[in-house]
């Protein structure tokens, strides 16, 4: 017997499901349907999670003031995974909400161990032009290196004295002291939009990968504890699913065949498509009677969190994969396709986007 | 036998002994001879010892770039211990040298847990009121709290890269997230006199107490480290011997019987003064037949460190204790009258210092 799958489901979901209960994170479902024009990877049930977020939508609905974090770590290669968390900012740019885009360069310089230089380059070339190009509009939008923020570095040497290294094991694991200062300045980074000289105390929303929370917590904690002087809220935030690596493992920035850069030439990402650890069965005899697995499928993967914004056609491909009248070399051509088209204007617009670099990046 | 007795002599000076044997400091009285009109601290080998001093007396000789960095602690009231460092501050400034003056609020508000408020009120109250008011002068002069100056605080987060736990817990014992912000932060003070936007790489001398040295070795350490990226020379120090409590053991802000405040009342002043463990003996007739101690004696040390500027008078009031002529009523008579003479001028000058407190403190 097949298991019954759903086009917008997840077949490892449960290992999330200790996120709701022993840290308390709500099932995005609850409150998706009061969410007008949902994102697509909220649709989806790629964002499966969050805390506080009705605070933040309150906020929207009553033409409250309110704000969003999220940080880009300059470390390497930006690719596909990363692209989720930029596909989320352009949705809440359309709402109105002002964005706050650190470029953790102290994390990258303390921790990562690279230089200035190097992450300057990085954060610049391989994480903003990127994010230019992907949409992200001046408009509201401060994007800024961690060392050269005055308000974020003031707020991470103060807040030494609020958090226990207890706490910052949990993140942490092994401590060292760039280790607790990076930590420091990524709570400075979440909560400097609720001084007075920015937005003032209100509720700033961070979306994050689920692996994150520890960071969250952390600024939660942070918050509370500083709240008598500094009137802060606790930070809400939105958790989305990781995109699976092409091998099947994860995808990650240290091994090349796991993701597709951004920056790919089309040759290489052609190769690592057409490679890519699929839900296919062994033979097409097998496939073709028992119908393959897109629950599994990292191509499929690709497509319902990237490629295909159709949810029509999207389903189209995951009923008749399952069906087994898809085969993975047709579906993978479609893929590619799509792929080809993404990466070719993708690239165009990075050329156009270089120019528009000093919209978006303050000095201090 | 009395032990033979040196008017300019520490009877615990083989207490110091130790650093230089063991943390390479070294005897300032080998280049006392070197420096034209030393300060009145030197002279009297209450200044005990440096490190690097030479560079910087070279570069002043040349004619070339350095410069001087000394924090002061808003943890409580200034006292005359404090005051030591501060005289040797217009010393330097004589010789023309850039004085970078950190009010250490970073560690009053995360180590020792006071408000920003407060902090803010004591640097300028209670510390940088009493710096002017001895005169200090704003030419070349730059306050600042740590918190609010940039270059410090970028340096201090990119320092974690550079320095261990190990180091840490020499200087701090038991460490917190707070102890280690604290400390990186102090040495950014120590070395950003060195970024090109201010003196440029060069000697930087820090005149502190002997239980500084810690701090010393590690931003020494921590320049080398960072010399290939920055520049940084490593700091020099000059070393004094700490003021004695005048109730015989350590002077200490905690123990207000141990000090005289430079605000003290001339009424607490007086009878703290009258109070103060001295080199008396039991009896008048012994103290006629032995001779006083003024070796141990804490009225003398204030005369020598602070109230009596004139050698000649100073050795006479030894000479005349030593040998049993000059009893503990009439001497302390005339450390009253100096002791008067300088709170009562000191606190008038306090109250037009007030009026020039932005010709020092920097906003950033």
């Amino acid at each position: 017997m097949m298991p019954e799958l759903d086009p917008w489901g997840s077949s490892d979901i449960e290992d999330y499901a200790k996120l709701f209960d022993e840290f308390g994170i709500q099932p995005f479902e609850e409150i998706l349907g009061s969410i007008e024009n949902p994102h697509m990877l909220m649709r989806r049930k790629i964002v499966f999670g969050h805390r506080d977020l009705e605070r933040v939508l309150d906020a929207k609905r009553k033409g409250e003031r309110f704000a969003l974090v999220s940080g880009m770590m300059p470390s390497g290669k930006m690719h596909f995974g990363h692209k989720m968390v930029v596909d989320q900012l352009m949705w809440w740019q359309d709402l109105g909400t002002p964005l706050y885009i650190p470029i953790a360069s102290v994390e990258a310089y303390g921790v990562r161990e690279k230089s200035l230089d190097e992450v300057e380059r990085l954060g610049i070339e391989e994480y903003l032009v990127n994010y230019i190009a992907l949409g992200l509009r001046p408009d509201n939008c401060t994007v800024y290196f961690q060392e050269k923020r005055r308000a974020v570095d003031t707020l991470a040497l103060l807040f030494s004295r609020r958090v226990t290294f207890n706490e910052l094991r949990a993140i942490y694991g092994e401590l060292s002291p760039a280790k607790i200062v990076s930590a420091l300045v990524q709570v400075g980074d979440i909560l400097h939009p609720q001084l007075q000289e920015y937005e003032g105390p209100c509720p700033v929303v961070v979306p994050v990968g689920a692996d994150q929370d520890p960071h969250i917590r952390l600024t939660r904690d942070i918050a509370s504890r500083a709240s008598s002087e500094f009137g802060f809220q606790p930070c809400a935030a939105t958790y989305h699913r990781f995109n699976s690596g092409l091998d099947g493992g994860k995808m990650s920035s240290s091994k090349p065949s796991s993701y597709i850069a951004l920056t790919e030439t089309l040759k290489d990402a052609r190769y690592k498509l057409m490679n890519a650890f699929t839900g296919g069965r062994d033979t097409l005899k097998e496939q073709k009677e028992l119908g393959g697995r897109p629950d599994i499928c990292t191509v499929y993967e690709l497509m319902k969190l990237h490629l295909e914004p159709d949810d029509a056609k999207l389903e189209n491909t995951f009923r008749t994969c399952a069906a087994g009248e898809l085969m993975c070399g047709d579906c993978k051509k479609c893929a590619w396709d799509l792929l080809e088209r993404f990466l070719v204007e993708h690239q165009e617009k990075r050329e156009k986007a270089r120019d528009r670099i000093e919209e978006y990046l303050v000095k201090e």
